[in-house]
């Protein structure tokens, strides 16, 4: 299974069969909405407090998933979750409501293409029958860990993201219908020096472009193998540091291949989101939600996620420590695809 | 590889080829003191910050566990590791200067099994060639972070229990010398509701005890198939009250036969320890340093490594939820009674 480096190659891609997606009231604003299956009007979701908020995303994500796929929770043999919140204590909890067996994973905002990695990686070894993916975020829990609680009204600058409100969950599996997974890439630590968390896509551009080397290397793929290459959330200010990086290491990426699940989830020219959107359920949601489809219906054939983290703590960061980065990727095609 | 509900058992069982394990001062003057690889005099492992000693600890097990296994860290397929510190950011710390590939787990103090039940798992399926399982905890950054600053000399209640100061690594691949990885059970969330971060031991009984039983269901092993059950951190409150659990299900222990990590530690009638030791370290130090030696030494043949987490984190506390637990299993065997 173990290709190159760091690479796992599915001789049986196990096939994610079916998804669930929720969002908040800012994704529903952007262009992406009808494609997911939950817009929330309000950020509260009927709860209590911001982080009760977040793991009621994540449970109606989780139980959308589970019901798509005709199963019952009973099902599942693992549920592999984590989140951004400290203790990822938004899917600590949700795993006590399913009563899954739990495996906590943390890559920060690569969170999401971590746990599916490692969902499909245990389904192809036969160690799971059905294994569930999950990741979620809220804007107003992240913003009050990491920087200031958004009742503050803090200025922000440019650079800054916009953490999307949302969960994103996929149940995969050996055998079924849907999209297959062929191939996935661990990421390695890359931290060039940056200490500003209102600056996380410059700070992760380098690892996003280190995990698709990686991958191009391990896999003998060319870019070109792909219809689309995907990062997680470098949006404005990363994106284009990723490109000329690859560019540098003679990587040419033509331009309309190469996207942002931060770039493609607001509109930036009308929504107030600076760079774009950020957190563990942007590449959740707008792959779960947005590309899966797009697969589906046969315009997209054959695709890489890369997610991207920035694996600070508010404690390491107020101790004058840079900010360590990892990107995980996950290659995602039409069975016809992969089988022709 | 899966069996029953959630047990992976392995037909070529990963071997345990090299571990390291470095501890602080009040470990070193526990009984298992000479069974560790290194002991430091101090807290501050020679650094100016608490979260600096801790990653210190875990580098130098991880660097000690690699020369124990005549590797170089390139040779390492994936690190798989995590921490108590939010962001389990002393893992990610390591990660970077370590520079293999790092998958990001946490389980609070059942890290240490998770982490190893994670990396066979990977070598079994032929996902990765060598594979590092690894973990720490520091006194004084934990009781920093989930309680209160060490310096602030706060009381504490006998229910209370010491995070053990230390690093244990563990370094697996599918042949070798040394003891063998035969099945791993992954945990469900338990929480019969208690909400005091002072007395986890009872928090976390009933997570081992789900555990436990259901590695015997999944396996069909009976408790004496093996030589040695021992919890992780459940300390003097927590393990009678999981004798007791298991008792009552019909699932009888030879006090000798059930252990606890927390108990073993410390010298608890001359150390102030209140119930014993807990952390990420203790039950990672205590497999790795003391408990292979006694496989190696042909005194012990079978053991059932229980590790267990309380999976709170400080604002769930605050905000008034109860302590969600887990318990992750991992059998390790003498090579000769795996054969026999």
């Amino acid at each position: 299974m173990l290709r190159g480096d760091r690479t796992w190659v599915y001789d049986e891609p196990p096939v994610i069969i079916a998804t669930g997606t929720v969002v908040g009231p800012d994704e529903g604003k952007g262009p992406l909405s009808s494609d997911f299956d939950v817009v929330h009007q309000d950020l509260e979701i009927g709860q209590p407090s911001w982080e009760k908020s977040e793991r009621a995303l994540l449970e109606q994500a989780s139980d959308l998933a589970i019901k798509h796929a005709n199963l019952n929770v009973d099902d599942l043999s693992f549920f592999v979750g984590g989140d951004l919140m400290n203790q990822i204590i938004s899917n600590t909890f949700a795993a006590r409501q399913l009563g899954a067996p739990y495996i906590g994973v943390f890559g920060a905002c690569s969170t999401s293409m971590l746990s599916l990695a490692m969902a499909s990686q245990l389904v192809a070894a036969k160690a799971g029958k059905y294994v569930m993916a999950a990741t979620c975020s809220h804007n107003c829990t992240a913003e009050k860990q990491f920087r200031y609680p958004t009742e503050y009204g803090s200025q922000k600058p440019p650079t800054a993201q916009y953490t999307v409100t949302g969960a994103g969950a996929a149940i995969i599996t050996a055998k079924g219908k849907g999209p297959v997974i062929t191939a996935t890439t661990i990421g390695k630590i890359m931290d060039l020096g940056i200490k500003d968390p209102f600056n996380m896509g410059a700070a992760m551009a380098p690892a996003a472009v280190d995990t698709i080397q990686g991958h191009l290397q391990d896999t003998g793929r060319s870019p070109g193998y792909y219809d689309l290459i995907v990062t997680g959330d470098l949006a404005s200010v990363g994106h284009p540091i990723a490109t000329d990086l690859l560019k540098r290491s003679g990587v040419e990426m033509q331009q309309t291949k190469f996207v942002d699940c931060g770039l493609m989830i607001y509109d930036l020219n009308n929504q107030k989101v600076q760079a774009g959107g950020s957190g563990c359920a942007c590449s959740a949601v707008v792959t779960y939600g947005h590309l899966l489809k797009r697969i589906e219906s046969g315009e997209l054939k054959r695709i890489l996620v890369v997610a991207t983290g920035a694996l600070l703590s508010p404690l390491s960061y107020q101790q004058g420590e840079t900010i360590p980065c990892i990107a995980h990727a996950v290659a995602i095609e039409a069975q016809q695809a992969q089988q022709s």
